[in-house]
């Protein structure tokens, strides 16, 4: 019998199922440093101990997608490892700042199966949380994946499809605790926008680009242990390239959102998201966003804004989907997210 | 007079010879998180202070690796510089774990030279110890090399061959003090194979495959101050490749070994290995294991295998040598090392 | 309007005019062990606590250009973004060393302006200060660059170069509180020669090389957040080529010339340097080190020497100019620097 992983298969999930994920991990001031080498990452919270206590944390949180990848790292052997696609995210939200030190786990629950018609594959939807060493959750995400079926012949299950919130409320939002922009230093920061220089429709360039080598998204993708081969070995894909993990374009795109957003601080949640095609080696990055909808907050100068962050392989900023109706082939990533920001 | 290091040759070597190396080095969660990015290691005891203590231990550890490394690096400018050829390892142990903020430093002590029947070359036999800032041992292994000699005229020197073992006996690893695995946690480890889930004999072929990129093998080779200029330098060998460090493939091939083992934590012991054929960049390496022996420990719930580690890159997994007894060209590694592991 | 950075043109400098730079950054670990990994730098007195406790500093400190890259990069969005070129740096001092966990800034007071005669660009001295969250000055140094005008009708300011001094004194170099060579462990930093040992007019071939890596050198970039696009994006030049940050080059050829100068410990002063040529992905850097000066210093065992350090990507060493008084096509950096070092 083999000792490696098989991973999942359709027919392995059911509905309520509850798995926790092996392996957890502590972070340091290792993998901080690290993600801002990987990405030009420069939101001043998370970048400064002295700002971030000005802002009324105790120190310098990690960035925001560091708890992200890690949570979601750790899941790849359960969930995604036999996935034919990843099909969204729904539902996520950032409830804990992580600092140095904390050790982080991941847990999934089974919330949803649906087999598709062909009897090939399946739809998996799961609620993963990521828990520190003190069981608090810190983030937690809805994601849906199309698996293999082991066996073509196997029956399919009572289909369950669960019903996520398109998008979250601000009221759905945690904002964490001592947060305070009250005296939030703009020159620091790097801009001078601030939550009402924003508007609803408004839409930015955010200008630079990066062209992506195959050392760094495996360096990255390595450090949140999401070891899917498909990142890694130039062997396995008949084209012979190897596939950058949809994370790697998310934090590139969020960092060089930078420029144009920089008091764009928090993540504070995740509406959707869709890796619109593949990126590899070679493409360069670029990003806009476009402003969805502005909210106020009952922190002392905090303001939230939902915003949609496009990453794109080329092409004119601005453009998603053609006539069709389907993303064009330039775009990488349709992100819909909330973030936190001075007033 | 030229004021940078020739390094030494065979005449420079006597027996009973101590070499105190440079430079001195403190690690810390940089060079942890580091080792993190550069492999895709998952060993849980490595990974998460949580997971360590539940282990008895008082927090993660560094991977024993990373002691490794750090403690050969130093070597090579004292011991390898001018050498024609590493030959192999014996007797290596991991006697202590290394923490954050520990400071390592290696010493040397020529234990046998025997001048080749060519008259050019001869074979440099060493000890060498990794020391902490305490002066405690935390690791120790004999490494022999072939160095060219400064003068093909100066005399052979008495032939000196050290008796090493070929196997280091279960007795002579040395336990981590406190380690503990009757409470071990398998999930969050990854895997469920114990130690009584093993046979001698057994193959596991570890599937995963990682494609070498120069920026890796430079960063890690760089990050032990291994400085020899075959590895960094473009311009140095005549075929303009720049060959990898021996002991990336070491790592890589430990790392991608989890996926069938992930379950044996620690390294205890380096009984011998061989650098079959070179590696460069762009070679995919994948590994598989033969289980040689096992053994019990007088730890709580602690057992020891001992495992043949074969890195390749490309071929059939479970080939090594050919009808001529010589290793296939395929064939990068071949490590037999001793490993801690639940029982 | 665009809420990105268009960064200021030679009308927006004035003298007297005060800039904060964002973002404030804290350095970690982190930083320090992907230094480490990026460049061949060892020497001891920052790769060890115990030897830089030995030596009467508390622990072991930043490597000196990690205060220079992350005080530096802080400048960029607002001295070099529209720059056309780095034209030189003078009266550079490292005035306090920098530890783990310190949170540095930048602040730049623009000390002179003259418009070039052709009416499209002009030239913008600053001198930037470093500072730590104690408000202590960490590091200082003066650039001038060549900036376009935004505007080529506008009138040109009354032209104010500084006086600068070309050499830095010895009594201008500010020596870290506590400094004491004179337990110094010459076996352990990995040389034998001390101060007395230079001579002035002493040319040293440092040997080793070093080929460049796309990854590497925007790992390095992006770690200083200097996010300027030409470093990234390979779609911005017409040549399709990313331009290496001159600083990449800096710590490649200090971290080279350790071979030859290991005892050379800190950098006190920069008193000029020319970014002779670009370098790209794939040059095989090497350098060579011109003894300009000695001099005594007031700190017990420790001398100060004047180097020239060349970084060059081909050709032989010690070559510098053409017979027309420029640099050669193969010269990538001439820095002159103050180090100390023990007697």
């Amino acid at each position: 019998m083999s000792k490696t992983n098989a991973g999942r298969f359709f027919e392995d999930y059911a509905v309520g199922q509850v798995i926790d994920h092996a392996v957890p991990r502590t972070v340091s001031g290792g993998e901080r440093a690290l993600y801002h080498a990987l990405y030009p990452a420069r939101h001043a919270l998370y970048s400064s101990d002295a700002f971030a206590q000005a802002s009324g944390l105790p120190k310098s949180p990690m960035d925001d997608l560091i708890a992200f990848h890690t949570v979601f790292g750790k899941t790849v052997p359960d969930v995604s490892l036999n996935a034919v696609a990843n099909l969204g995210y729904a539902e996520g939200r950032f409830l804990k700042p992580v600092y140095e030190g904390d050790t982080l786990r991941s847990r999934s629950e089974v919330i949803g199966v649906k087999e598709n018609s062909n009897g090939k594959t399946g739809v998996v939807y799961v609620r993963t949380q990521g828990l520190n060493q003190n069981d608090e959750v810190v983030m937690e995400y809805v994601r849906w994946v199309m698996v293999r079926k082991r066996d073509v012949t196997a029956p399919a299950p009572d289909a369950v499809v669960p019903d996520l919130k398109k998008v979250l409320a601000v009221e759905d939002l945690v904002i964490p605790e001592g947060l305070d922009f009250t005296n939030y230093d703009f020159t620091l920061a790097g801009e001078e926008h601030r939550w009402a220089d924003y508007e609803v429709g408004e839409k930015i360039d955010h200008v630079d680009g990066v062209t992506i080598e195959e050392a760094e998204h495996m360096l990255a993708t390595r450090l949140w242990q999401n070891t899917a081969k498909v990142h890694f070995d130039a062997t396995f894909r008949e084209d012979g390239k190897r596939l950058i993990y949809g994370g790697h374009v998310i934090s590139m795109a969020r960092a060089l959102s930078f420029n144009g957003l920089a008091n764009a601080q928090m993540i504070a949640g995740i509406n959707g998201g869709a890796h619109a095609n593949p990126c590899f080696a070679g493409d360069t990055v670029k990003c806009w966003t476009e402003v969805l909808d502005k909210a106020e907050t009952s922190a002392p100068g905090v303001g939230a804004l939902r915003l949609r962050l496009v990453a794109t392989k080329g092409g004119e900023p601005f453009n998603l989907k053609g006539e069709n109706g389907k993303y064009l082939s330039e775009v990488l990533l349709d992100l819909d997210y909330w973030v936190l920001i001075p007033c």
